[in-house]
């Protein structure tokens, strides 16, 4: 077996043509070039494009050692955070962890996640479970006002610092924020809580090889280092898989293929999607351009998607994750009364169904008009992973140039906001507010 | 405050006018009468359509006495089905639970779900998870033939005879299926097991109201009856809701938006998104026409989709979903130095915020080219999500009719079962096989 991440593009031929993607590989190329030089729009923010190999070793082991003593001392420990600062660690814990974990005794913190939503039942139901419970806080925040985390935090740490005293909370607390400025910096600095540094240069969509992922992934349980050096094998290697990737997708988007859906076989990578999903529709969904990028979880979803993908209109692909090696063997017993008629796979694994599963369904979609990419992953391991995160954050910087938008920034993002402080009075939006009034009165 | 949900669609005006939407009305109320006629396509599985007010009290006590003995007698039930013997009850339970209730003590079972995919280490951590608890089986499948759970209850029920012996098994293993017919039909008569009917006139992704929803949803503690009667008053009072979305989202895929948003502002609604994808992505997707369904989370995805959403292409439109009240209150506390400047929302409720967040990003959308609909939830009771749940089966045959096709049948699903078959050399598909062996080496 490959001992790295593959990409095939063979299921995409019939709806472009290889002439069509080498076409697009200049484009590619250059694209390259331009991230490499940081000449490109956005250059500002490249901190990731060599952040794996950059990553020191002290700072490694502070991020274990912390993570160490939060697994130890606390029951749970809450990630707090939106975006970027959440979606990293969601993804990379869920496509680690046991399934049904939450359910589960555990040898060390369970790791929640809060501040990413605006529910009030949402973070009820979190502080009724921490109530009486010891537990910690990682706090992520670039600023430290974002509206979401710095509700929930205000929240959690005034119950945290009730519940076990000021000194546990602020030994317990860490905060993830900007290295100098900001709301969050300047407070983790008078409560002495242990801190991180976000880099200037990383976007949120960029950041999960940072401390803001790393850390909920050590606190978790899982394997730091593998997991960058899964990434520093891409960034080293990775060119090839990269351009295939960003060349094919952008040939598809130009033959017509509006929406791309990242499928998974494994419901584990649910939220490797989610992340997926951020990192390619902030960095492309711009300028009423870009690929619209949707999820499915198969064989699930073949019961609810399938039919749409099967037969409706022609304006999707896939990319298929698919994955190598479960980490258990379950078989299929034998059923002397066969009532099912399942005795024809009885003493295989489930998984060897699943892989047929997987190949009957790219074949019957290339059939119906939908092309599909195909990633191969040859476990879900720390390693595996950061070849995947790192493959895809390359990809999508030079997908991003190919396209012809400039993939670092996220200027819609503000939209909602500024509505959203002048409808609640924040000061200094006081024009705002009068308009968006006068305008719901209209 | 209204007492049932109400539907708006004048944030869609502009892309579409309203002459556009009231030309549609006409067929919107012929697809009405279609449907009540039963002279349409797929008119053999209309049996959804006066489900509710045909439920009699004997099945409803039936169920909630099966319920409360599952309930009482087991640590976890596990709900064994895929598609439509999935989504529905998946969706009410997590609209209705505690957000961290799989962390927290229960009075009662547990509902899992398993069967609704192939993975291998999904089922290995499910039944790690059961070695040693008592637990029951609520095994859905019309015909008992269907792959993903007839390999899970084949695993389940072995395992839970070894581990409780037959008796207990036997007496806590419920089957949802055909009346008469099929492979769990005969295992239950064989068995003892107790039974409830899937009716031949409801299809999957129509069947939440019958005990394929509800026995679940009574097991995990909700009232049905109130989920029913909610169901009941929009089967009598629905036509002018269920036109107007139809009629409007009609309209709007004609003015060239392909995508269709369902969005809410609350996690708990993720999997009513996922229920909704189901039945609107089988229903219209085919003969190449169909809107794509896509669903987000907000405000979550505010901080991933939502550049996208905002200035990517505008082939788009968004369904809102508003919930009125929530179950709790929480006040965003005071802090004396105010570093995160928080204050000048303290002592006001997390919600609202949330629905300040919710209305901005109407109207951001709105400018940035995205027409929304808003339908409003009084809260997430049972009874609003009983209403919620026919409106959208009910609009879904009318939307169906109006864009002409058979909104009943999904002839799509099998594609990648026969490949499957196929691959895995089941008696029966020699020829197919041969073929597909023959295509893979070519």
């Amino acid at each position: 077996m490959n001992d790295t991440i593959q990409v095939f593009n063979n299921h995409a031929m019939g709806v472009v043509t290889q002439e069509q993607i080498d076409a697009l590989c200049p484009a590619a190329k250059e694209a390259v070039q331009t991230l490499e030089q940081g000449t490109g729009e956005g250059s500002d923010f490249l901190g990731w494009l060599h952040l794996p190999s950059g990553i020191d070793e002290a700072t490694l082991a502070s991020i274990e050692s912390c993570a160490r003593q939060l697994r130890t001392d606390c029951d749970y420990v809450v990630a707090i955070g939106i975006g970027g600062s959440y979606l990293g660690a969601k993804a990379v814990i869920e496509a680690l962890n046991d399934a049904f974990a939450a359910y589960k005794p555990a040898a060390g913190a369970k790791v929640l996640f809060a501040g990413n939503n605006i529910g009030e039942d949402y973070i009820h139901d979190l502080m009724d479970l921490l109530d009486g419970k010891r537990f910690g806080i990682v706090v992520i925040s670039k600023s430290g006002t974002t509206t979401e985390p710095a509700i929930a935090f205000r929240l959690l740490k005034e119950m945290l610092e009730r519940q076990q005293g000021k000194e546990f909370a602020a030994r317990h607390t860490v905060a993830i924020t900007d290295a100098a400025r900001g709301a969050l910096r300047s407070l983790a600095t008078e409560e002495g809580y242990q801190t991180y540094v976000i880099p200037d240069n990383v976007g949120g969509r960029f950041s999960v090889l940072t401390p803001v992922g790393l850390l909920p992934i050590a606190v978790a349980g899982f394997d730091i280092r593998a997991l960058v050096a899964g990434a520093v094998e891409m960034e080293r290697a990775g060119d090839d898989l990269t351009i295939r990737y960003a060349a094919t997708r952008n040939a598809l988007y130009r033959a017509g293929k509006k929406i791309e859906i990242l499928v998974n076989f494994d419901p584990r990578l649910h939220f490797l999607a989610e992340w997926w999903k951020q990192l390619y529709g902030e960095s492309e969904g711009k300028d009423h351009l870009g690929i619209f990028p949707a999820s499915v979880d198969f064989t699930t979803d073949l019961h609810s998607m399938g039919q749409w993908i099967q037969d409706g209109e022609r304006t999707i692909f896939e990319t298929v994750l698919s994955v190598g090696d479960q980490k258990h063997s379950v078989v299929i017993p034998s059923d002397a009364a066969d009532l099912d008629g399942l005795n024809y796979i009885a003493g295989r694994r489930v998984d060897e169904v699943n892989k047929m599963a997987e190949l009957g369904t790219r074949l019957a979609h290339v059939d119906g008009g939908v092309p599909n990419l195909l990633i191969t992953i040859p476990a879900l391991t720390e390693r595996y992973l950061g070849q995947l995160i790192y493959f895809f954050e390359r990809a999508c910087g030079i997908s991003g140039y190919v396209l012809g938008v400039n993939p670092f920034n996220q200027p819609g993002v503000e939209a909602y906001k500024k509505n959203m402080f002048a409808l609640l009075n924040k000061p200094g939006y006081e024009a705002q507010s009068a308009a968006i009034q006068a305008r719901l009165k209209g």
